[in-house]
């Protein structure tokens, strides 16, 4: 079978070894290392109360050549003071001493509980461990994707092949779960490989649109980290020709990048705490880009709406509640509503509301579009031609029990 | 037994009928009516999609005196069209007719299920059961609050007395729940009464200021309905001097119209679909008054937070990453915060973070001061001299199961 995960890119090994940091005993602690060096680009979270491994990250990404990303879970290292940036740097420094490199050569990520020290003597231990289980194969980047979950229920790994001036190129990615979810506040950790040739400031101009249609269109309960970060290293080794202009080269390179991100962001989706659907919520004929992703978002993250999606009920009351609180621009007598999903049968979509009034749809069929595991809500405003999108979950009872019942 | 529901001030009648608006049989239309003539003052939604009876009320109570309110439940009439508005107006003119007065002079609200058109020929029938039981004692008064309830559980009615010039003065109020309940999309509606002699232009400032700090200040989901209304009428029959400054009376009017309103708000933040406990996030140390109102407005409404209440979890780190998500002006070196609560021996309150570290704080203690009724979360932003606060509720299975289990 073919590897799919971060180690299929040439130039990469990785691994995700067990220290102790999770109370489970499951794996926390992973590695991914370019011995020649990556060209590397970081998203991070625009929460401004940030995490020392994002601060040192954010630092560190700037260098021309990255070498390896050291990653560990149960532990946030967030809101630990001038302490937990002292471990940040530590981190990096020790597996840097492994590779032979400078520190600032090497990221660092962490994801868990906030507000608490990391274990270093677990993490030290854990560095040498996985440095020495550092391998290509797919199983040594399965164990990469372990060793980033909280409390997921799935690995999310998703990979694409295209090719570029002749040469195959691999893009392959592993994030963990987008729900803010237990034991304390975990974050969204998205790591990205490639093989592809390309500049640094393009390789950070693809990750940027890439996760801004993906991860950053992902809503589940509306708010950022304080660890959130997506990182993409990329070895060069395929062999193309540098991607070094917005050619078709470079379109190609970015539209595989964004399709792989949407695949993880869905799978996240799904995955997120308690959710049982997802939706996409498009809003059209808006004043403004600005106005059509604020409708879209404040749909998405309502829980009235969260909860009617659960329930399988077409309730566009909520929906058009949510645009009208959302403080967007709107014609009321020309705002419509419309349902589909992509089966066959409800694919032509349902009109529920038009130019401000309901229409006699039917029920039946509304309710089945919403029941789906997967369908989108598009509402246009009325009053101009900018569109967006945002995509959400369902509110379960599930949601409140992860986020309620554990006692920190 | 002193009568403390809206009939309490002289000057009022009122009543409430069951007319079969709801499929529940309950009380579902209510009249409010003042004779002699009262001046109004009302606030409304700000949401951008609002109900025929917010678009009628807004223009009617523009004018000097207003002689009824004539409001029903179980059907918001919002969401259809210019056949709703004509049913909004007509209401008006039926309950005019009975009092022999300008359509003009009479308000209208109404609440329930979005979308659908209010049967008028109950309404029609409603209005002349309700003017026929119109009455000041306290019986009539409590069938107007029922009148206007959806999935309350309880009824919520306040009163105060005062002295103004030597006389006595009486507010009294009533309000149905916040909790953007089902069946579909429920509404906050809140009517206040009172016999004090006040200029027109006094009672919408001090309406304004009441509202501002209690109904507003109070987020169940964080959205505002289509046909959210707060209306004051003012019968001027206490005798008192007419309050025509800003001086020591209209303050001591104004002062007791506050808490009037923040009782009526804590009874429906108690009463909020599923809710068992209610928390207020204060922010202070902010750069302006808009920053600390969207702190701690974005703690309230944050669902880890709100979850983390139910469960009784002191858990500051969501309430840090709600206030860094929110876009406020913050010091992450100086950031600190505090819980506290009304029983006198967690009264002296508990620091949990103090400039950007945790505190080694008593989790024990932490967890009994989350787990009253009623607990306040202190967030200090560590940048200017601003404060201001907002009142939230937890989110607990019960507002999963309202919510989502209900089919429109």
């Amino acid at each position: 079978m073919a590897n799919n995960t971060i180690t299929a890119p040439k130039g990469f090994l990785a691994s995700g070894v067990k220290c102790g940091i999770k109370k489970s005993g499951k794996h926390d602690l992973g590695l991914i290392v370019c011995p020649a060096g990556a060209k590397a680009a970081g998203v991070f979270t625009t929460n401004k109360i940030i995490s020392a491994a994002v601060q040192i990250s954010q630092k560190h990404v700037k260098s021309d050549t990255i070498y390896a990303v050291v990653v560990n879970s149960g532990n946030a290292n967030a809101c630990t003071g001038e302490k937990g940036i002292k471990t940040a740097v530590r981190m990096c420094a020790e597996a840097a001493n492994y590779l032979v490199v400078d520190p600032h050569h090497v990221l660092v990520a962490s994801t868990g509980i906030i507000g608490e020290r990391l274990p270093m003597g677990n993490v030290t231990a854990g560095i040498e461990d996985a440095i020495g289980q550092l391998s290509d194969s797919a199983t040594a980047g399965m164990n990469f994707t372990k060793a980033i979950m909280t409390t997921d229920t799935k690995a999310k790994t998703a990979c694409r092949r295209i090719e570029i001036s002749g040469k195959k190129v691999v893009i392959a990615g592993t994030t963990k779960g987008a729900g803010m979810i237990g034991p304390n506040m975990a974050t969204t950790l998205c790591f990205i490989t490639t093989d592809a040739a390309i500049t640094k400031p393009l390789l950070a101009k693809a990750l940027k649109a890439a996760i801004g249609d993906s991860l950053n269109k992902l809503t589940v309960d509306g708010h950022q980290s304080t660890n959130d970060t997506a990182i993409i290293l990329a070895s060069g080794m395929a062999g193309n020709k540098l991607i070094k202009n917005q050619d078709s080269s470079y379109k190609k390179f970015a539209a595989a990048l964004m399709d792989l991100c949407q695949d993880l962001a869905k799978q996240m989706a799904l995955d997120a705490e308690g959710a049982t659907r997802i939706f996409k919520v498009v809003i059209t004929g808006a004043a403004s880009r600005a106005d059509a992703a604020k409708g879209a978002r404040a749909v998405a993250d309502y829980d009235l709406v969260k909860c009617a999606v659960h329930g399988g009920d077409p309730n566009w009351g909520r929906i058009l509640c949510a645009v009208g609180s959302s403080g967007v621009k709107l014609n009321p007598r020309k705002v419509s509503c419309k349902l589909d999903a992509l089966s066959t049968s409800l694919r032509a979509g349902l009109t529920v509301f038009k130019n401000g009034a309901p229409t006699n749809f039917d029920r039946k069929k509304a309710s089945r579009i919403v029941s789906q595991v997967s369908h989108t809500i598009t509402v246009d405003l009325g009053v101009g031609k900018y569109s967006d999108f945002c995509v959400g979950c369902d509110l379960s009872k599930g949601y409140v029990t992860i986020n309620a019942d554990y006692h920190t």
